[in-house]
């Protein structure tokens, strides 16, 4: 089974995407989001795995947009814990280092380390796992990676610390992607709509699932880029699409908006056991 | 009056900030929001001037982080609409360009100019005003620059080509930040609020507002660090505070969350006549 992600080898979401498929899988490895969005919706691959939201940064929201765009769907979801490690080649000791790269986001969630250690250079690479093969290509024994353990295990690093982030919460919620809707089983499932721009709108659509007591998990707002201050809202709500009252819910919304389109029906990860908002 | 913006002399911010407060103010260039933020909140400059949302992209999520955590206030809006332009040195030809330098986001914007255009290489660099002082400071005479019209009258470019942009709805919301409320005068409000994780939680807010129709221009969510999978809300209205109706929405409003916010109160940038939400 072939299955696109952006990123390396031993990157998180490759990690993700052995977690939600097994070891068996060829991973494709895409430089873009768009490009993982084509080749799954072209049929070059069977499935993709993407990231949607961080627990600290937030929403990637160009997966957002890319979803809506080739209308792919949700088949399940991983919340993913993202433990960042400061990583070395062999025989390499931390007295040894000068500097650290990795991608400025892994970076940027171990600032307590590089205040620990202010002699340490801090240089942005394309991504995590990469830079730890970059220690290897330019043969740089003075220099450290941060990355997940996978990339240390892939290309051969040895972990000179663990969990060097900032906040031990910090997870991210991955997707399986294909171009059919599935069997919608599950208990979990995310839409999109949008309505005509009038006071009260939002609170109407939010109505539908308050007053059934269908617990939201999820709220997200994009812009419309032919519609400038109008949105797309995309929910998150836990419930299956046959069950009655999610039924009565989706007609009654019908009734509300202008468009509306499920994303997918999917099991709930039920590590995550977050109540509604 | 000295007031801090994010990048160069000639940026988009640097426009903001004149058209809010006139020529006669005195910028301070910071490479980061962060510093930006900073500098204000210590009283170092008076004011600041910060992008927080686009049309096209959406909000500028750094910016909301930063507004809760250095407890800015927010005392006017101004929507700039975003022309971007092919700019080159002066006797510099279209036909002489190989290359195309400006930020991400620019270029990004422009995509259909570059599909016109296959032979124009794409070169990124820190900020759009400071690509065309970069033509100058290393004399490319085969390159072009994207930015505004003002980044080329301050570097003494010249414009080949006006609005290259992919779409005409490119608008920029700017907010102008001091450290006090201020008279609150104006017929805009802004605030976050947060709540216990119930189902029909955000409902609930929303009907404070939705029962006394009062009109949400805006709602964006924003992920708690401390507390994983459960969000901070920035909401926008058409209302004073001082009005009745307002009032009592937000006596309302505090019956139901657990924190709340006014992050400012200002008169309404009139120019975008924008229904609600």
């Amino acid at each position: 089974m072939a299955v696109a992600i952006q990123g390396e080898v031993g990157s998180f979401s490759d990690e993700a995407a052995r977690r939600l498929l097994g070891e068996e899988i060829e991973i494709r490895n895409c430089l873009h989001f768009d490009e993982v969005f084509r080749v799954t919706s072209e049929g070059i691959v069977e499935a993709s795995v993407v990231p949607l939201e961080n627990s600290l940064t937030g929403s990637i929201h160009r997966n957002y947009d890319l979803l809506r765009r080739y209308g792919l769907r949700i088949h399940r979801e991983l919340y993913l814990t993202i433990i960042h490690n400061l990583i070395a080649l062999p025989d390499v000791a931390f007295e040894d280092l000068e500097a650290v790269i990795s991608h400025p986001v892994a970076l940027g969630q171990c600032e307590r380390f590089f205040e620990r250690f202010p002699h340490l250079r801090v240089e942005p690479s394309h991504d995590t796992s990469g830079s730890v093969r970059e220690l290897w290509e330019r043969n740089l024994r003075n220099y450290g990676a941060i990355a997940g353990r996978r990339a240390s295990e892939v290309f051969g690093g040895v972990v000179l610390m663990e969990g060097i982030q900032d906040s031990s919460n910090n997870y991210t919620r991955f997707v399986l992607l294909r171009t059919d809707s599935g069997e919608e089983v599950g208990n979990k499932t995310s839409l999109v709509f949008s309505f005509k721009s009038v006071p009260g709108a939002l609170f109407k659509c939010l109505s539908v699932f308050a007053l059934r007591e269908i617990d939201l998990t999820k709220i997200e707002s994009r812009p419309m880029p032919e519609r400038p201050w109008e949105y797309l809202f995309y929910v998150d709500f836990l419930g299956n699409l046959r069950e009655e009252r999610v039924r009565n819910a989706l007609n009654h919304l019908g009734e509300i908006v202008e468009q509306m389109e499920v994303l997918g029906c999917y099991p709930r990860d039920e590590s995550v056991r977050k109540t509604g908002i």
